[in-house]
């Protein structure tokens, strides 16, 4: 039978989580069981709720609450298939119903038939750049509020010529009289095809896709029609059924980067909410995002390094059959972390900075030469500040960051 | 000038919560200020974040964090007026930034003007049932999957004639052939009519709306045209806006029934996410919830006191010059707590059980006459044990379930 099978955490009070287990089972599905006749019984079977494990793990010492692992199936037939739906089903009232994490679910081959994955993912975004062989670079706009657009296209001509692969702008800005979202898409089309006829490379722009829910779509068309590389898009401050349908939609044919914004409301406890991986990875991937950006485990907005690799796994596990997400680990990065970022994410990965471009003495072009740099020499495995001499904008980064260098893989 | 005021609760381990807000005025806004031109001060003045306060309360005894509140004012100039700009805005990065929760949003007057607010609220509702002198009464549908439509109408008839003002859908009922939407509106509209003209007594039912983001509004404009009388949503497992939206489409025109369901992701933590005040208070009202769902403090599935009053307190505001909608305190409720829930929550709530009315020995139609009576004597302070006798559908309940029952107000 198809079904989801929903993983938890529980903190448990009662020290009963196969019982706890049971009553979810039950609670989210038919209700009750042992109270109903054999007639009954038998025409509820295929939508009751079966629980597949409860695991105790340890007594937390400090409120003596049994911590278990509690896994759960639900039957297809009690849900329509869509994100909401699922979510309401596996997570809705339980949600609040004290402390309980969800930590994964887990869909029948037949179920994810329902999701469309990235349109482009990884390879097809490697097409449009023609770059296979490294990971790819990004950066970030940065003080673009109260900004006109030449100050703003010529922050986004220094990006380019530093050589990044792409450039997001800031999840703040949104329509606004100076920077309008179609003069963004259209200028900076312009600047980049520039600096493409100047220098032989190719940059992306992903222009931030706001406004109301149910305009997202002819929006996205419009920036399609005007020549847009790549839509941002704050998915938690919608909902991921709206990712999807932008996914879906046939016209608007762009990849979709989805920011993290407002998810960490929903990820950060340990104890409730939903985990890293499961919301930044898995389903953003079903739901079709291309790129995911989250909190590396570098920086000073860090996410604890299991949770970040977690979240990469679950946008690059090859066991599913739908296009890979390039993981995007963000904040604090810098040059001397290159060597890192690739042991930790691989060459599928794309390494993005803000003030580590910006920041750079040299200016945005100059740190992004230094990330290019970083990456050529991290990946013939060679030492970046013994080798540094011969790229005067790296050496000038590792002056100002210092470097991480990783041990060779034997 | 027109600002949100949002206001943080932050656990800061550097002991300089002073420094935190001045670092998220910044950085949520204009970035940098002090290496700016005096010029480009001027410019970007307009565009600041500006911080209010930031006050100490004490130190965690476990983490020797300095717990403080934080409260930042945030420039219109920033956002366009809908709610994932705003929410990306005051909790989009920052949401992934550490210790830090949510707690309120102040809108200046002249932004409250791009929220609607619920199209009918309290006094909309009362309206509609002609009821004005007492709380309102809910039951839920039980046990409804894999069940058919006779049995779905049978539980709905039984429901009405106890005399309950709204019978909602279960919310993990979704479209399904056994009771499809469009049937469940007209089934649910000929029994509670039939009952109408054999009582006198008027229930209003809550449908289920469900399915994919886009296609949301056209299914509510269906369920209008046939006859449907309220609207339960699922809005936190698709998005605020997405409410609002539905609430402003003028040809949708019922009103909506806000569920919590998957908001527990969100409002459980005490130091991480969004206030239950904020997210089933004030921005449910704001956007256009009739009635707000919200775990009682009362039963299993509890919320802490405080936290179940405040988000009442949001709801009903008499500052706010938009409707008020109705706190729907639920779980764990049945007719002896009823003098306990007049006392919390006042005339202006709805009382809402589900096996409070459907455990009744005499079956829902017991169940929702004895809330009924429960109602009827509480409102004349009268202690319902002792004036039980002449109702026997009460005296059963608290035969049942006990009573709580409290001071009478002097």
């Amino acid at each position: 039978m198809s079904e989801i099978i929903a993983t938890y955490l529980v903190h448990d009070a009662k020290h009963n989580p196969e019982k706890k287990a049971e009553e979810i089972a039950l609670g989210l599905t038919v209700g009750s069981w042992t109270q109903l006749q054999k007639l009954e019984q038998e025409q509820l079977k295929k939508y009751k709720g079966r629980v597949i494990s409860a695991e105790k793990l340890h007594i937390d010492e400090h409120t003596n609450e049994t911590v278990a692992v509690l896994k759960i199936a639900y039957p297809s037939n009690n849900f329509s298939l869509d994100l909401p739906a699922i979510l309401t089903t596996v997570f809705g009232k339980l949600s609040l119903d004290g402390k309980i994490k969800l930590l994964d679910l887990d869909f029948s081959e037949e179920l994810k038939t329902a999701f469309p994955g990235p349109k482009f993912g990884i390879n097809g975004l490697r097409d449009k750049l023609g770059v296979y062989d490294r990971p790819l670079l990004m950066s970030i706009f940065k003080g673009i509020l109260g900004r006109d657009l030449p100050f703003l296209i010529s922050q986004l001509r220094e990006q380019a010529l530093g050589g990044v692969d792409f450039v997001k702008d800031d999840e703040i800005l949104f329509e606004n009289p100076l920077t309008p979202f179609e003069q963004r898409i259209t200028g900076g089309r312009e600047v980049l095809q520039q600096v493409y006829e100047e220098t032989g490379h190719r940059t992306l722009y992903a222009v931030n896709l706001t406004g109301r829910t149910s305009q997202l779509i002819d929006k996205a068309k419009k920036a399609k029609e005007l020549g847009a590389d790549l839509l941002l898009f704050n998915v938690f401050a919608y909902g991921l059924d709206v990712l999807q349908e932008l996914r879906e939609e046939e016209n608007v044919d762009l990849p979709i980067m989805a920011h993290p914004a407002v998810s960490g409301a929903l990820t950060s406890s340990d104890v409730y909410g939903i985990s890293h991986s499961l919301l930044l990875g898995k389903l953003l991937r079903y739901a079709g995002a291309d790129l995911s950006l989250f909190p590396s485990p570098y920086g000073s907005v860090a996410l604890e390094k299991n949770a970040a690799l977690s979240i990469a796994k679950a946008l690059t596990d090859q066991s599913e059959s739908m296009n890979k997400s390039f993981p995007v680990p963000s904040a604090g990065i810098h040059p001397g972390l290159v060597p890192l970022l690739l042991q930790d994410f691989g060459l599928d990965s794309v390494i993005n900075a803000g003030g580590g471009v910006h920041g750079h003495p040299a200016g945005a072009k100059g740190g992004g030469l230094a990330f290019r740099q970083a990456i050529d020499l991290s990946q013939k495995g060679l030492p970046l500040r013994e080798n540094s001499q011969q790229y005067p904008e790296l050496a000038k980064a590792i002056e100002l960051w210092g470097v991480t260098e990783v041990a060779k893989p034997s």
